[in-house]
């Protein structure tokens, strides 16, 4: 299966992640042609549903990337529907506690580990007959850390057995602390919390990942430990281009 | 923002809202071009889903009506999803319980009113990059008392903090109390119900909407004290103007 | 197949004609449900393409009109397209000399009348497999006489070969003889014209059509000897039904 | 109402069920033209989702099939919007307790049965302005059985009032009966849970289903006293058909 | 009707167009909201169909822009089709002779000008009851002047009465002529060439445009005194943006 | 590029080609992923337009199978579209004359040997930054022979400039000639056309195909010298398993 990500990780990198909130087939592929690790589709704050997702699963198959989707909700339906359409990892939102990120366990995996239902109807096209075989091990649950409750179960939401590892989310997370809701945060409260998860995942053996904006704070996360950094999204990529374009036009 | 729901609330007028049940950018373009308050794309009995739901907001966006969606079901994933894709208003389905009507408050509203996740990535192109300043009192919470079991809850629903108001939707009421489920209901004890209703949000000084059919009644029910009354929908108008059509042809 | 078009002809009578500009499966299926003689999906100045035409034709199959299409020109691609998705009729725009009514003709019928290509893939699922045995005499090709310079050809256009009818486009043609384009026209000038097509056709022994806007005026044209009338459409019926909900509430 | 089914089982024969996973409206009118009692469109395992079952549904109504849907889980929106758009029948998946069997015949019928909101747009146009005085007694609820939890809970499962019948699900079920994930099972496990679900059903006066792959196997269940067979899928029929007509190429 | 583009003109400004690549609503809403004076929507190389195209025109009709669209090829049927769509100006590709030129604008424009056929089903919504009356005067016609055969015809062309202007396609000019296809060219021939076509815009008084990559080279076309000139693309915009930042990433 | 099919030539293998009519990404990378040399998608009597190829290439774009297109027919702007969108070969239908022909060769090539417009705006994602120096060399041109008209000119056809090989229709041809419209014609003056097409382009150094139905009588095609042969199409394979399988349950 597409095993760029963990073929990242296993050579002890940082996974550089794309992010996807555009509903378009031809802006996924595209992204997917960049020298990402991973591919993530966003169903929550992304502008897409299952059947925009299902098109982008399948535009970026051509790519090595190990392709990825969050769903809107911690809720089973989409989930396993994701999976079931090629998704190879789920990152999961607003796992506040150990029983969501157990939930995030049994939906994402077959038994006997979980209660992931059965029909992996275009897995099995992309991946290959035999990825019932593999399913389990290959899947890569991150659950969200990103309230003021989930910091305060990070140790157990982490110990969860067969999560892959944590996500941060810094905009809800800041929001939840009380400061302004944004990535790339340089607030010294929100620094600690993102190196407390940080440590909380590495502590309980599992990988850490963080939703940046610029390369440069992205490759210091980088430089801090973190496993998986997505760089900005396509649509903010697209806005801030044409931004700078129409200003300079407009000098 | 699209204020013009809320500039007729605060001009003392009664809001006039489209309903939009085709899944069909176009005609919602076109509804949306006529002298209503508000419009909303109805996900729940509406053939709508979140993708044409977003080609819709899209559309409406050119004209000044305030646009607001009903979602399926009260649930975190499709309500944050409606409100980041620029719904400026949430009318909630089977509002049935004081847990009900907080969870509907705490889905569309950020830190510290509620919980919804940050992520506006519509919004802010169709509102504005402060959007998120002003989402939490720009976002209009419409709670649907339509069961038996919100009747008995009402006044505990009504008081609801930040909660903007109660909307009848009077089929599945008068369903819920024995009925013929049908709008423009004349059953005595259905108007009372209406009435308890209407009194009800207006003793917790909020907002009272109500799903008519006929404009005759429409404005009978604001003539009651109604604050937003809809008016049929897109697929009823279509559906009885060529019903007419027909049957003045085969004459 | 969806012969009720036909029969109405067999009975004499003037057959009642449904307009579809919305490009929504959803629309479509309610005007079908109404008793109509036939449906038209207009791709020429009606908001439909190829894809939303196959939909369309496909959600007005449970009813037992007969299904006709409007292609964009006279082009023998879309043509052939619409009538291998199962269209039994095509109202051609802008037939304007015998040339192009024998273009209409040929794209519209298999050797030995026409060079239609072979592979009718829905029409067979629709129709049944024997579709091709009568496909030359199901469809029906009738052409549209919309400017003065078809006018001037009008008797050499109704002669042509296997052509079903001539179908006026009033406002194009008021358009092209200096008038306002509008429906139901009133101005001498374009009456008479009006009539002298109908005489053109009926000379010919072929049928004669004609677009109307209020089911009055549509009835006089029934009076008046025509054999097909459109009253209407999905979108003006939708328009002008809000309009008026929304001038009743407004007052 | 498309009845089919329903004069299937009153004629004591054992219904054939189509299977839909591809999201096309074309597929599915093809495969509703073939001689089955009802076709399911599933949105679990299938790549449906709302807005493709829609003209799914849509493009199935010219046959006399009986529509149904499976939802992608136990959730009260879906399984109301797919009523709506006039679905006549729930394959519900896991269904586990009494208490989730409950709420499937709660979220499908109206009051005083169950909980099912009132606004039928789709199911009114398909089925007749009177849908509403049939839809308790018309719509079938299929409660599927395909864990070991719903194994134990059968017999409570199948007494729930006003459930249609129980359907077998036989991948999810070896899977969690520590077993290959596979339809048309031979393990003797295996068999043994299935003549226990079909025994329970039929102790509670209830309805017994199954999904297949084989016509063979199939047929071997409607012998052993299932009330509706289900044979591969659209998608597993197109799948073996192409590779064994590539292996005849390259042979 | 929206006249920033001709508002820009009228001040002797050079007008700055965005081009729209991506088949997708929403890239279309984020660029609009930039301070271009027109967007167009690119239904040749562009991965636009109709379709897609009135999609965009709908999500662009919120901002001043004025839309434009550039059909696949000089064709009537789909210049047609984007207009009633509600563009206000075609860019039309490979106009290489004067009765290309006037074939362009025959299309465009209603009687006595030229043959539109009437029939502005969104065009009325989006511009207004009277859009009829002043779309002769709005609709904006760009004949794209590509080729050699064009450069040699540029004088007749550019004197074809009711045209507004030329535009040129560097790429397709500079491939015609011998050179690597790109925008931007600084190949003598090549300028001299652009040169030759804005004076046969000026000296016929008609206007200039022409496709650039970078500010810079758009802002010396500018100065050059162009009137119109288009930046780089949403596509390009967004594939050296994510260039740009993988490559910070991997450094 | 994607060059299995010019390896297979290359080998002096005959090609096998599958054909997409059902307009669907789905179906379209599951019949990609089986082990055809070219893939088609079908926009003439194939239920795709531009939208669905766009997706259609993109899901199959992850499989080493070369991507071609018919298109509805000999016109510039859906034919340089298609390219591209991907596709690199074209299966022209109704290539009657060596005008015809000659067109084929003009679209499909950029200059000096023709007269495509240059954008290759998914060619380039798909196919590498370097795609307009190998487009002409890589696209493949197919000319259908399908009439009478054609069989006359065959040799004049064959030995046009930059022309890739012939391609049979043979129900056009069969159809043309005076015989029942199908594929697999044994009818010995079908053959004997079949033959001398197949002799003019061996006889001009150019490829042939043929559209066949069963492997049995395509491997008859491929034996008698035939350079590509399509096999059946995902429609008509799906139609004859599902009416197969209802068959053994109906027995």
């Amino acid at each position: 299966m597409k095993s760029k990500l963990r073929s990242a990780w296993d050579s002890g990198e940082t996974a550089v992640n794309a992010w996807l909130s555009i509903p378009s087939s031809v802006t996924a592929e595209l992204m997917s042609k960049q020298d990402f690790d991973s591919v993530t589709v966003d169903l929550q704050h992304g502008l897409n549903d299952y059947q925009t997702a299902l098109v982008v699963l399948q535009a970026i198959a051509a790519s090595d990337v190990t392709p990825m989707a969050r769903p809107p909700w911690l809720e089973p339906g989409i989930i396993m529907k994701l999976l079931d359409a090629g998704a190879l990892g789920i990152i999961c939102p607003m796992v506040n506690t150990r029983a969501d990120a157990e939930a995030l366990v049994d939906y994402s995996h077959y038994a006997p580990v979980g209660g992931r239902s059965f029909g992996p109807t275009r897995a099995v096209i992309a991946h290959g007959a035999d990825y019932h075989l593999h399913a389990n091990d290959a899947v890569i649950t991150l659950a969200m850390i990103e309230t003021l409750q989930a910091l305060e179960n990070v140790a157990d939401i982490a110990t969860t057995p067969h999560l892959t590892g944590l996500y941060i989310g810094p905009s809800d997370l800041s929001l939840s602390m009380g400061y302004v809701p944004k990535l790339d945060h340089e607030e010294p409260a929100v620094l600690a919390a993102i190196e407390q998860i940080l440590a909380a995942a590495h502590a309980a053996g599992i990988k850490a990942g963080i939703h940046c904006l610029a390369p440069a704070y992205a490759k210091r996360m980088r430089d801090m430990g973190f496993d998986l950094v997505t760089v900005s999204s396509d649509i903010r990529l697209l806005s801030a281009a044409v931004a700078d374009t129409v200003n300079q036009m407009r000098d």
